[in-house]
């Protein structure tokens, strides 16, 4: 059975888990997450309670549940009025079984043990830190939330990001780094979801020192004030500049088309498909570029999970 | 298999069902709940949310359940802190679920179901009323934590409890009841978490019309402000005049008795030991009384599980 590891945060690790889970009979799925969430309930709860941010691991545990519907949708509710407001059901019961077993750790395992997970959920780093970001005008700007829902000037590009203080890996990931026969980086914002992991002190060495097979998937979009204008080369560039990963074997790129509607309606929010040039991410060192249409067109355009799973599968085989 | 049906709420429920569980392959059990609970942390969901008050139910839920200690704890975990300070998980639980699934009742056998309970809990209705009561210098209070907990003189006695609105059975509670093989009413507050299950329509018909054996089991202590100077027979008498049940067969008080240190402590919040006249008991009555040492002496004057639970056996049979 090969071991499948899925380095991100956010929905798109959640997206791709969702999509591999199918082969879980085939695949030992573990995903590592970045641990420098620090927006909305997430922020509060971590602010509050000195927890590790919950939302993104909440996330990844419910992609990998073999629990009913019920459950899952327990885990994804949020409050919308009253004085729970805005708090997000899952994460609460990372907060109380942080508390009841001391650690965030076993929290995780433990509500793995509830939900029935098929594979395992790592945080990248047990380390309280936070993201910070520099832009081209010299300012810096402290925070994921900052960074991710932009008070700066969107137009600016990002020129370096770094964590404050230093971390270092969790243990338990560099052993799932080590142990992988494939890594998955991505999809995810590329600056506050994919490349913190990377930031973590071991985890960039591990990943090339592996024997795994690497592959990237690309985003769908561009997003203002993070990747705005950023082709898919300039997101593999991002990534050997930012994230020291100069060894990805396979980049996936979507060439699905999004409706002409839904595209005015990203327009709006200064979303454009992520244009990709084949030559040129060849020349990157990448040693196979796989276009393939693996989007969904209804209401947001977002990663299809049955689809990329299926082009993973292609990739590594059974 | 015969069907045990407990009467009651608060911790006084929680005691007798986790004493009755261990008899569980030999007896149905069952839980009838008073829903009229408005203090603390389930006061205030009730009034946000508008639910059914939470907090009894899920005492006795957690008291059946076959689940891990791990995650009964987590039912009964409270928050220390942060903005969700003095709110109880097992209550985020319920409210959570009487959401997703449109219905507290719905959520309460969902939630009896994910901690693999053994047994039934109903709540005695499903309409939201509150407790009112009348004082003998005829003042009336409004709701059930402001008799509990009293900001009136304590010393006053308590001459007519009501409800407001006027409530109606839950029918699946009238079904447990005619069905029932035996009736355990107590222990638990008098006027605030015995007697308002009584003043449902229906529930004190339907438990003197049925066939079962009914029980009554005496508090330990009385309580300011609720049953100050209260002896077992005024115990009996309330529950004659004002829960119109007229019908017991058994009633169980205590004959073990607390150290002086205890005593010491519990005078100072005007509580004292529940006092008892055998033959006082039986011109009311009552076809049966049991004296034994049902009590637990460490820390706090508490019902122990076992030993009560031993009792009813010995009333009942197996």
């Amino acid at each position: 059975m090969k071991n499948l590891l899925i380095i991100g945060g956010g929905t798109g690790s959640y997206t791709i888990l969702k999509g591999l889970k199918a082969y879980s009979d085939r695949y030992k799925l573990t995903a590592i997450v970045s641990m420098m969430d620090s927006g909305g309930d997430t922020g509060k709860l971590r602010d509050e309670y000195g927890i590790l941010p919950p939302g993104d691991v909440r996330r990844c545990l419910v992609a990998l549940s073999e629990e009913s519907d019920l459950i899952k949708k327990l885990f994804q509710y949020r409050f919308s009025s009253g004085s729970l407001k805005g708090k997000n059901f899952g994460n609460i019961f990372l907060t109380a079984l942080s508390d009841i077993t001391g650690s965030d750790e076993q929290a995780i395992k433990e509500t793995g043990n509830i939900l029935k997970i098929k594979g395992r959920v790592i945080p990248v780093t047990l380390d309280n830190v936070d993201l910070c970001a520099k832009l081209e005008d010299g300012s810096v700007i402290h925070g994921e939330s900052n960074i991710d829902i932009p008070k700066h000037n969107p137009e600016l590009r990002i020129k370096q990001v770094f964590l404050k203080p230093k971390a270092k890996a969790n243990p338990d990931a560099v052993d799932a780094i080590l142990n992988a026969d494939a890594i998955i980086i991505g999809p995810g914002d590329l600056y506050t979801s994919i490349i913190p992991n990377f930031l973590v002190a071991g985890i960039p060495e591990a990943v090339c020192g592996c024997k795994a097979e690497k592959i990237y998937i690309c985003n769908l979009m561009t997003k203002y004030g993070e990747t705005h204008h950023l082709s898919a080369s300039e997101h593999v560039k991002a990534l050997k500049k930012f994230a020291k990963i100069k060894c990805l074997d396979n980049v996936i790129v979507n060439n699905g088309e999004p409706s002409h509607e839904l595209l005015k309606e990203y327009a709006k929010e200064h979303s454009f498909p992520v244009s990709y040039d084949v030559k040129e991410l060849y020349e990157l060192g990448v040693k196979k570029v796989i276009e393939a249409d693996i989007m969904n067109k209804q209401v947001l355009i977002r990663h299809n999970p049955e689809r990329v799973a299926a082009e993973v599968v292609r990739i590594i085989g059974m």
